[in-house]
Order: structure tokens, then C-alpha cells, then sequence
């Protein structure tokens, strides 16, 4: 029967919302002709995703190819619920006052460093859905050691 | 001084420890010249990631460009700590036999639907590292209402 449960679409507004709730999620980006992830912690600032980066890959990718993708989720384990957003838009470098008003947002980057550059993702579409999350072998697997 | 805290590498066999650990992670993938992010349910099977889905942009975007990037994290709130591993690799679906074999693992579809497909992601480097989160605003910023 779980097999025909219900996965509730999250509406704009919710995306969004869920988006301000949190603090962490993972951008995927191109790197020349790779795909890569990296976790981050970011702001929303109107219909922006804000977050700082060092130098490295991220930015370097970001910088050469600006089609992004961003997901937050969370998983409520003990009620074997879990939701996820996702967001796809295009991310660009701000610099002068642009990247100055970024300390007005509560924006840390997960990877300490000196050298701060920020970054912003402009938002182009949302999704979202709401889970149930059946895990059927916690009943039917011998246990594990 | 929270700016020069250190983020430790994780050995590769660090990675896999967490990767078998872990039964959520989010696939970024190529679909056309975009690049795309889905949460889903996997499991290890040696040195491959398989994961379940039904017809949709996932299983198109594999079978068009195999080159994909994985990620699974934990953030522990109460210790502002946080871990990431990444996983890139190439990933292809399963037929036949192969496919069978995946009702051994203990994987089941975010998505519940009638029809799977199997992929397996064979992995080709792993980076991991555990983070020190600092979030200075939760002292600096006037409570929310």
C-alpha cells in the first residue's frame, strides 16, 4: 500500500518559505564540462540566494557558466517524513556595494577563509514536494552487527 | 578568531564509512546543457551508489550524459558541527540481472510509483570533510518575531 502514497507539491509561497528556514543547502554548478555539488550556507535576499566563497571551484565555476541548481531538504526521521526544494536559476559574482550589503545578511560560509568573495543566485523557478519516506527493510533485513 | 578554525579532510575511507551510513543524498546531473539537483534514496554496493526512480528528468539526464556528482551530509545543530562527502562518478542504468540484484539492497524510491528503474552510479573519487559552523548572527541579529 506505501507504494501509493501521496507526495504533496509544495506551492511557490512554501518553497519559499522553506527557503528563508533554512541555513544550508547544496548548489550544483558546472565545472567546463563536469557537474559538481558543494554544501553551503546561504540568505535569501528577496529572490536571491546569497552565500560567500573562498577562491576555488565553486567560484570558478560559477564564473564560467552561470546555470545553477540549489536544494535544501530536511528529514524528519522519527516520522519517516522528509521534504525537499529546489530552486534552479543563475548565480553571478557581485562586487562594490552589491557584495558590501551582503554583511547585512546572516551569511556564513561553512568553509572558514580570509579571502571572501559572494555570490548571489537569481532565482528563475522553485519546486518542492513533501515525502513519506517507506523504509520497508527495517522489517524485512536481519539486523546488522 | 572563529575564521581560522579548520575544516578536517576526511580520508577516503572516512567517505565510504559515511556514504554506507547514510541512506539520503542529493544527485546533481546534467540534463541537456542544464544542470540539475535531486534529493533520493541510494544505497552502496561495492564501489557503485544504486538508487531507484521512475521515468522522469533523473533517468533521462543519466542516459544522455553519465557524468554526475553525489552528496550526502549531516548537520549536528547542538554541536555547530557539520560534515559533507562528495562523490563524483559516472552512472548508468541497470538491465536485467543487474537490476534484480538492486531488490537485495535496502533501497526504496522517495517517489513512490509503479514503475523503477535502476542506476548505478560507479564511483571515481570521494572527498569528504567535518565543518565547524559559526553562526556569530545568532548573537548579533535582534530577535526574530
Amino acid at each position: 500500500m506505501s507504494e501509493q502514497r501521496s507526495t504533496p507539491i509544495l506551492s511557490e509561497d512554501e518553497c519559499w518559505e522553506r527557503l528563508r528556514q533554512t541555513e544550508f543547502g547544496r548548489m550544483a554548478y558546472h565545472l567546463a564540462d563536469e557537474v559538481h555539488i558543494s554544501p553551503l550556507n546561504y540568505a535569501v535576499d528577496g529572490d536571491r540566494l546569497v552565500f560567500r566563497t573562498a577562491e576555488g571551484s565553486k567560484l570558478l565555476g560559477v564564473a564560467m557558466n552561470e546555470d545553477v541548481a540549489f536544494e535544501v531538504d530536511d528529514i524528519l526521521e522519527d516520522e519517516e517524513r522528509a521534504w525537499s526544494v529546489i530552486a534552479r536559476g543563475k548565480a553571478h559574482i557581485l562586487e562594490g556595494d552589491e557584495a558590501r550589503d551582503a554583511d547585512n545578511l546572516r551569511l556564513r560560509p561553512w568553509v572558514s577563509s580570509a579571502k571572501f568573495n559572494v555570490v548571489a543566485i537569481t532565482v528563475e523557478e522553485v519546486s518542492g514536494r513533501d515525502f513519506h519516506l517507506a523504509r520497508p527493510w527495517r522489517h524485512m533485513m536481519p539486523p546488522e552487527d
